[in-house]
């Protein structure tokens, strides 16, 4: 297999399982991806990234231009051979967060154009621009050079902001080119509006992509008003080819997202959770930082197999996180990543075996009972 | 084998090579101890310490009363269990970092009240009490608790710590007890007085001890005046026990070491290196700080079979050391442990082979035509 393509296995009302094959491997749908912002995931090696279970990581387009710089990394043999992860990488277009992170930036129909945060130096980015970067690290799924909105906005900017990324995506179509093995996404955007979503969902479709993006969503909207766009969003989207909910998120969110067809998540919750010294498991969070942990014996989740669950007691975990320990953030890390990928291994197996329904419900019941801490 | 014994296997000229048999494994000889302060090696998982070639830990008896604190860690099965580090521990006694890391301390014969540096709370220090922290800890080899001055020091305060420090060893040796497959080191002390050493030396051989440790060496001395100490201080000690230098120390530092007959020592250098951007090689000391890396394909060593050099270059260090990522500190530390450690297993080769001299010339030519950086 030397193409990219996408072969869904099963269905279970409008989840579907199945798995994306890519040059570089397969990627097990739904998929988590955990986020490598810089070219690493945060307090984890990449054979412990992949250990948890991880087909996929992200890479953000917006750090790595700026630093070490795309053609940089190029010269150094592409992002896979610097980071030394050989499987599938997504990098984003930087779109978004040019707009959350940069100063000073101006946007015109052209780009932005913006200073780095990083020392201050100038810098542009387009369609094309965009392209060019996420060719030169090597990015498996390149995604589509966008705009979104900051919120509250008026659905008339709502609209004109879409319009643009939907003429966007045919400059990033045009200069992504010809690239057998890689895939282009498209980002649907239109925020809470049902008809500018169908309206992008259209323009994406007439262009044509290897898969398709929800974006927009996970801003602060909130749970419901996020699933409420999934009622209807993902359907709106060519039903072969997988589609990927930028940003998303809690457990309950995955799981309401896979209910409602959605193939690919990232979030950097679990490794930014883990360095603030909070665990997500079965039963709900637990904030190690709390003295109540200061002397228990158990492990975060006794049925967890992942090497803190393994090793360590809550104990031990709230003395290493008091005392700023780095291991605090690579066991806790690696604990998240676990336990979201085999909530993605148990969504997956239950879509293929009919029984989604009856997941969801334990997974809500377990956290229910469950010891849950205000984060 | 169930008790405490040291077995010399090969001597080349006044340095040895054997192994510490004690219930919890065996601790080849010469043996480099990483020290994991606060139940932790720092930026490293205990089982990556291990396929360094660690043998031993060593444990900081003045963090771990602070925090977690001693009976506490007693109660959750001991600092093996707690650290999940099933293999011998060594902690020092708490006496040395008392005098350097805490404030308002007030020294009588009894022993040391002090301020924690964490919280401000008081403690008390005795050899008892050093004694009962370390057997609470499960230390499976103890030291005595004694005094170092502050240096520079007068000859007549350096004789009366000592000797001070010498009523301390029969304190703690009668506080220690009988507790077979446990250890008891006395420690030397003595400054660069080869008459206080040869005191002191006696005072413990009188006392008898399991091992004997060479204290009040590496605290800014300089090589040429510990080495100066050790041309004389190892063979006062009893031939038929382990001895440690504590606090030791640069590669050079610990080839001179074995040289001079040492068997054991412990250093903060490789793990804190890690941490600020420092890498020890067979030809030097990089600093992945600078510039000069940005670019660089090469790993740190191409000899060297670490994880930070089978998989990333100088490049990716270089950015991430710069971007402040966790990961610079894992692989670094990660190559820094198993550097120190690929040095003691080659020191041990050699001593069996009788072939130091040669060892040491090639040790010394390699770093003379490598590629040093200031640090």
């Amino acid at each position: 297999m030397t193409g990219f393509s996408f072969s869904i296995a099963a269905t279970d009302g409008r989840a579907r399982t199945g798995a994306i094959h890519t040059p570089r491997g397969e990627i097990r749908t739904p998929a988590f991806m955990p986020v490598g912002t810089a070219a690493t995931v945060k307090a984890m090696l990449p054979e412990s990234v992949r250990a948890t279970g991880a087909d996929i990581l992200l890479g953000n387009t917006y750090h790595l231009m700026l630093r070490p710089g795309a053609e940089r990394v190029a010269r150094l043999g592409g992002l896979h051979r610097f980071m030394n992860w050989e499987r599938p990488i997504l990098t984003d277009s930087g779109g978004f967060q040019v707009m959350s992170l940069s100063d000073l930036r101006k946007l015109t129909e052209e780009g932005v154009r913006f200073k780095s945060h990083v020392d201050g130096s100038e810098h542009f980015l387009s369609p094309e621009r965009s392209m060019e970067i996420q060719r030169l690290l090597g990015s498996d799924i390149v995604m589509c050079f966008d705009e979104c909105p900051a919120l509250p906005a008026t659905e008339a900017r709502v609209a004109e902001s879409m319009r643009m990324s939907m003429r966007w995506a045919e400059r990033s179509r045009a200069a992504f080119g010809d690239r057998p093995g890689y895939a282009l996404f498209g980002i649907q955007q239109g925020g809470v509006s049902k008809d500018l979503r169908a309206e992008s969902a259209e323009a994406l479709t007439r262009i044509g992509f290897e898969g398709y993006a929800i974006g927009g969503l996970a801003v602060g909207e909130g749970q419901e008003a996020m699933f409420g766009v999934l009622d209807y969003a993902p359907d709106m989207l060519p039903a072969d080819r997988p589609r990927y909910l930028m940003g998303v998120g809690k457990p309950d969110d995955i799981v309401g997202a896979v209910q409602r067809g959605v193939d690919m998540m990232d979030c950097v919750l679990p490794s930014r959770s883990g360095r603030t010294g909070q665990a997500w498991t079965r039963r709900g969070q637990l904030n190690l930082k709390n003295a109540r942990h200061a002397e228990d014996p158990r492990p975060l989740d006794e049925d967890c197999a992942c090497p803190a669950c393994r090793g360590y007691s809550r104990a031990y975990l709230h003395h290493v996180y008091r005392s700023s320990e780095i291991i605090a953030s690579m066991l806790l890390t690696w604990h998240n990543l676990h336990y979201f990928q085999d909530l993605m291994a148990g969504l997956r197996g239950a879509i293929a075996e009919g029984r989604l329904d009856d997941f969801v419900k334990d997974f809500h019941a377990l956290r229910a009972e469950g010891d849950i801490e205000r984060l």
